[in-house]
C-alpha cells in the first residue's frame, strides 16, 4: 500500500493534467485540474480486483479505512461467467452497448407511481439483475455487461461517498486499473457520489489510474533518491495517454485490449516551481484556448500540424546528412506523430487538455525519441553567425537616434527578429524561399501602428517618466537575428539605463529557439564586441539562466528553481515575454505582480484572423499590477 | 415507506422477542432482545428487491438516507443466471452447502504474505469471483450460490454500518424478506457491521422481517383505530416461527420455498403494561430459564410436553363428551403441537428464546385454534363446588388456631392448595387415581420445614412487628381448591389485619387456572357465606381484576392497564406471586420495589432434582427491597 500511495502522491504531484472530473452531458465531458503544490488530504479508492479505500493525510500518513470485494475482479469474474467473454475490455465494449434497464429492476417498476414520495427518480435502478429472478427469456450479453457495470460503480461510489463524509474528507481520487477511461464507469460513479454528497464530495479520476502501485515500487526502489526533489514530465511521445473503450473510436486502439497502457515520465535534475511574480498560483493557466472545449480551433490546429508534418520531417532528415538511417527515423517520426494526432482527433483528452503547448510539446518528444534531438542545430548556427555579423551596425544605428526614436526601434526590432520564427508554417516558406530575407526587411513586413493589442504608448510614458527598473527578467525565443539583433540591443539599452537583466532560454531545444548553452556563446561574442554587455556580464548585472524548459511554449509554474533564486533576489520588476508561444499561446493571460511586456507578431493568418487582425499583426501588451 | 416504518415500529413494540442479534460460533447464535418502550431512534435497513436505508427518529419522523441496487433481487437475479436455478431459496440452500473460496479472490491470494501489514486477515475477500475472471473450469452452483451471498451481505453490512455512523445510530435492524433466517447471511452482515464500526454499531435482526410493509399496510387500513392503544401477542399456534434454511434441518419446514411464512397477531382489546412496581422494566426478564442456552434443560422440557400430550389431547377431547368432532380436532391439535415440539427440538429460536413459558402458551394456543378454547372448564366447576363446601370448616379451624399457629396454616393452606394444579404431570396423576384425594391430604404430601426455599421466619417476623400492609397484590394460580381454601382464608386474614386486596386471575382461561370471570363467582359465592369478605367486596377493599394473560405463566412486563392503574392508586406494598408458572418457571428472579411473597409447591420431580431437593419441595420465598 506504501507504493499505491506514494505513486498516487507523485503523479498528482507531478503530472500536469493527471487529474479530471468526468461531466455527463458536457463539451467537454473530462474537466482537467491543474496542479496544486498542496496534495493532501485527500481519500484514494484504488479499485483493482477489489476495492479498497485509503485515507491519505501525508506522504507518510495514511491508513486503510475500508474497502469492498465488489471491484474489478468482480466485473471481470461475474462478466465472464454471464457472457462466456474472457477478456476484461471486451466485457467493457459489450457494456458500451448495452441496456441495462433490460435487466435491472428501475424504482418506477416497483413502486409504480408512488415514488415520488420517497424523493427518488423513477430512472433509479432499485435491484440489480432485479428483471432476471423470474423471466425465462435469455438476456444478452450486452444488456448484462452492462448491469453489471452500473450495479459495481454505484456501489464504489456511494461506499466511497459515505467514507468521504465520515472523515471529511472532500475529494477522492479513483485508481486502481478498473476504469480505463470508460466514460459509463465514471459517469455512474460520479452520479453516485453527486447523489450521496448532494455535491459535497467530488470524485476525481486519474489518467494513470492503473499505474499509482507501479510508480510507487519504481521510486521505492529508487528511494535512495528522494523523489520530490526533482521534478518530472510526462513524455508524450512515449505514454500512450487516456483512451476511451468506446469501441466505436480510435480503431488505431482497439488492438491494446490485454495489453497495457505506456506512460513515459522524464526527471529533470533539478526541482521545477512557480515564478515567484505570479499573482496567483493556484488559479494560473499557462494555456489561452482549452482546444478540448473549442472544437473549430481544435480541427484548425490539428490541420495545420498535420500540415506542417511533412516538412517538419524533411528538415529532421535533412539535419543529419550524415546519418545512414536519418531517413528512415524521420519517416518513423512522421509516422508516430502523425497517429497521435489522429488519436487526438479521437479523444482530445488523452494527455489532459489539449493545447497548442501540448501539440507542439508531443512533436519535440516525437522527434527526440527518434534521436532527432535538435534538427535545428545547423540552421541556428548559420542564423546566429549572419545576425553576429549585422550586430554592431545595428547598435551603431540605434545609438544615432534620439531617445524617443530610439525606444520604438528597439521594440521594433524585438518584435522584427520575432519573425524569425521557424515553428510558424508561413515565415519558414518565406524563409526557405528567400533566403536573403533580412533583418530590415522583417521590419517592413510588421503591420503599422496602431497594432492590433497596442499600449507603446503607456510603455514609453513609463520609460520617459518612471525610474529605471530594478531587474528585467527576459524569455527570449528564436536563436539567431530574435536573440541577437532583437533581444541584445533592449537589454543593452535596459543595461544602460541601470536596470540588471536576467536572460532566460530554455534548458533543452525546442525548434529554432535558443538554448541556455547556445546563449553562453553568443553571449560571448557580444560581449567581445560591446562594451556594455561585457562590463554588465563582468558586474553580473547580466545573468543567464536556463527556464528548466524544452518547450518552444511557456510553463511559468514549472521553471528551474535556480531561475526562481535569482527573480527573488535580484528584485525583479518588470518581465518581458516575446514569441507567439510564449506570449500568445500560453501566458497571453497570465497575471504578475509587476510590470510585463508581452510581444509577438501573429505569423499564422487563423490566428490571426480569430484575432480580429491580418497576418504580421502586432501584440504589444505592457501590463502594470493593480495597486 | 410509512407502512414499512409503520410495521416495523409495530413488531418492535408489541412481539416479544422479535429483535435478536446473531452470535457466530456461541452456543446461542440468535441473542433475543426484550422490547424497549423507547425504540427510537434506530436505522432501518429493508432487503427487499434493492436495499432501502432508512433513518428513524418518532413513529412521524423517518427519512430515506440511502440505498442500494445489490440487494436479494441481485441474489436472485443473478443467482438464476449463474445456476439455472430460479427459486429464492433454493439458490439460499445451494449457498449454504457451497464454498466461496473457490470462487473468490482472498486477500491471501492477492497480497502473499504481505497483507498483515494492512492489518487485514488473510481470509478476507479480496475480490468477489475474483479467481473466475480467467479461470476457464467450471464452477460449481453452490460455490457461485455462495459466493453471491456473501458478496451482497458484506456489502449491505458495509453501507448499513456506514449510513449508521454517519447519523449516529448504534441499532441497525435488517427487514425485508432476503434474510429469512439464513445463518450465513446473518453471519456475514454481522460481521460485516463489527468489521467497519469496530463493535459501536450493533446489527440486529427481526424474526418477522418479511412482513414489516404488510403489517404496516394491514395497520394502515385500520388506521381509524390507532394500533397503539391496543396490546399484541404473538400467537405461536397460528405463526410458522424462524426457520433456518440450512437443508438438514427441519424436513417439515423444507417444502415452503416459495411459499409464505405465517404471522397471526391476538390483538388484546385494552394495552398491556409493565407492573408499576418492577424495580428496572428495562432489565426485567420475565423467564428463569433460557432453554435455548440450557440444552439439558431443553431437552427435558421438550420431552415432558411430548409425554403429556397424548394426556392433554384426550382431556381436550373428553371436556367436549357432546361434540361429533372433538375426537378429531384433539388429534389435529396433538399433530399441530408435536410438530411445533419437532421445529423446537430442530429450531430453538423459532419464536424468540425458547423457556418453559413459551411451551405452554404454545399449546394454548394450539387448543384454541383447534376450538378447545378450556378443556378444564367442566373440572374447574367441579373442583370450585368441592372446595366452596370446604371453605366454612377450614375458617372456623384456621380461627381456633393462635395467632401464630394460625399464620403458619396459612401460608401451609396457600401451598397445598398450590398442589393442585393440573398442568404438572405427577399431580394430574394423583388426582386422576384418588378423586377423593382431599386438602388435609395434600398439606401432608408437603416438605417439612426447613424447606428448599425457606423465609418464612422472616415473612413472620414481619407480620408480628410491622404495621399491616397498604395493600396486597394477589397473583392467583389454581381454581378448586387453591384459590378457595389456599388463597381465600390469606386474603380474609390480611383483610383483618387492614391491609387491602386485590386479586388478579387470568383473562382468558389456561389449563386449570382460574379467571377473571369464574374468580367473580367464586368471591360472590363466599361472600354470600363470610362477612369478613362481604364487606370488603362492599367497601372496595377487596378488588377483582384481570391479568390481561391467558398464560400458565406470568410476564410482569405485559399486564393489563387496569390492573397497574389500580396498583399505583391503592399504593401496593405486597406482591404474592404463588404456582410453579407463575413463581418459578418465571418471575423467580424478578426484583421489586416492595416487599414480595413467591411461594410454589415443586410438583415436577426433574425440576426438583435440578433444585436439589425433591417432588414436593417448597419454594418460600420473602424479598424485601433494599432501601
Amino acid at each position: 500500500m506504501t507504493c499505491l500511495i506514494k505513486g498516487c502522491n507523485f503523479v498528482l504531484r507531478n503530472i500536469p493534467h493527471e487529474v479530471f472530473a468526468y461531466q455527463k452531458d458536457s463539451d467537454t465531458e473530462f474537466r482537467f485540474q491543474t496542479n496544486h503544490p498542496n496534495i493532501f488530504p485527500y481519500l484514494l479508492v484504488n479499485i483493482g480486483s477489489g476495492v479498497s479505500i485509503v485515507k491519505v493525510e501525508s506522504e507518510d500518513k495514511f491508513e486503510w479505512i475500508g474497502g469492498s470485494s465488489i471491484g474489478g475482479g468482480t466485473f471481470w469474474g461475474l462478466g465472464a461467467l454471464l457472457t462466456k467473454t474472457k477478456k476484461f475490455d471486451e466485457l467493457l465494449q459489450l457494456a458500451s452497448k448495452g441496456q441495462h434497464t433490460n435487466v435491472d429492476m428501475l424504482v418506477k417498476d416497483v413502486y409504480g407511481g408512488a415514488y415520488q414520495t420517497l424523493g427518488l427518480s423513477g430512472n433509479l435502478i432499485a435491484s440489480s439483475f432485479g428483471k432476471s429472478t423470474t423471466a425465462d427469456k435469455e438476456f444478452s450479453k450486452e444488456d448484462m455487461a452492462k448491469s453489471l457495470l452500473h450495479m459495481i460503480s454505484n456501489d464504489i461510489g456511494q461506499l466511497a461517498c459515505l467514507h468521504a463524509k465520515l472523515h471529511n474528507l472532500d475529494k477522492i481520487y479513483f485508481g486502481g486499473f478498473f476504469i480505463r477511461g470508460h466514460p459509463v464507469t465514471m459517469r455512474t460513479i460520479t452520479y453516485s457520489i453527486n447523489f450521496f454528497s448532494k455535491g459535497e464530495v467530488q470524485a476525481l479520476f486519474l489518467r494513470h489510474e492503473g499505474y499509482l502501485g507501479a510508480i510507487g515500487a519504481f521510486l521505492k526502489g529508487a528511494e535512495q533518491d528522494n523523489p520530490n526533489q526533482y521534478s518530472w514530465g510526462e513524455n508524450y511521445a512515449g505514454s500512450s495517454g487516456l483512451m476511451s473503450t468506446s469501441p466505436d473510436v480510435s480503431p488505431l486502439q482497439r488492438t491494446r485490449s490485454g495489453t497495457f497502457d505506456m506512460l513515459e515520465m522524464d526527471r529533470l535534475e533539478r526541482p521545477l516551481v512557480n515564478l515567484p511574480l505570479l499573482k496567483d498560483p493556484s488559479t494560473y493557466i499557462p494555456d489561452t484556448v482549452d482546444l478540448t472545449d473549442d472544437a473549430m480551433a481544435r480541427k484548425y490546429w490539428l490541420t495545420c500540424f498535420e500540415e506542417a508534418l511533412d516538412g517538419v520531417a524533411k528538415r529532421a532528415a535533412a539535419s543529419q546528412p550524415d546519418s545512414v538511417d536519418a531517413q528512415e527515423r524521420a519517416e518513423k517520426f512522421r509516422q508516430k506523430y502523425w497517429n497521435k494526432l489522429q488519436t487526438l482527433r479521437q479523444q482530445p483528452f488523452a494527455y489532459g487538455t489539449l493545447t497548442v503547448r501540448s501539440l507542439l510539446d508531443t512533436r519535440e518528444h516525437c522527434l527526440n525519441e527518434f534521436s532527432f534531438p535538435d534538427p535545428y542545430s545547423k540552421v541556428k548556427q548559420k542564423e546566429n553567425g549572419i545576425a553576429l555579423k549585422c550586430f554592431q551596425s545595428v547598435i551603431e544605428s540605434l545609438d544615432s537616434l534620439g531617445w524617443e526614436e530610439r525606444q520604438f526601434a528597439l521594440v521594433k526590432g524585438l518584435l522584427a527578429g520575432n519573425v524569425f520564427d521557424w515553428g510558424a508554417k508561413a515565415v519558414s516558406d518565406v524563409l526557405e524561399s528567400e533566403p536573403q530575407f533580412g533583418f530590415e526587411e522583417a521590419k517592413s513586413k510588421l503591420q503599422e501602428r496602431p497594432w492590433l493589442e497596442d499600449s507603446y504608448s503607456q510603455w514609453l510614458e513609463r520609460l520617459k517618466e518612471g525610474p529605471p527598473h530594478k531587474c528585467a527578467l527576459i524569455f527570449a525565443d528564436n536563436s539567431g537575428i530574435d536573440i541577437i539583433l532583437g533581444v541584445f540591443p533592449f537589454v543593452r539599452e535596459l543595461l544602460s539605463r541601470g536596470t540588471e537583466v536576467i536572460l532566460a532560454c530554455n534548458s533543452g531545444p525546442a525548434l529554432n529557439d535558443v538554448t541556455y548553452s547556445e546563449s553562453l556563446i553568443v553571449t560571448e561574442r557580444i560581449a567581445a564586441m560591446d562594451p556594455v554587455i561585457h562590463s554588465a556580464l563582468r558586474d553580473e548585472k547580466l545573468l543567464l539562466v536556463q527556464t528548466g524548459s524544452s518547450s518552444p511554449c511557456l510553463d511559468l509554474s514549472r521553471l528551474d528553481q535556480g531561475l526562481a533564486v535569482l527573480v527573488r533576489e535580484r528584485q525583479t520588476d518588470l518581465v518581458v515575454i516575446e514569441g507567439m508561444g510564449r506570449a500568445i499561446h500560453t501566458n497571453y493571460y497570465a497575471v504578475l505582480r509587476c510590470e510585463s511586456l508581452k510581444l509577438a507578431v501573429i505569423k499564422n493568418s487563423w490566428l490571426a484572423d480569430r484575432l480580429g487582425g491580418k497576418i504580421f499583426s502586432v501584440i504589444f501588451k505592457y501590463e502594470v499590477p493593480c495597486k
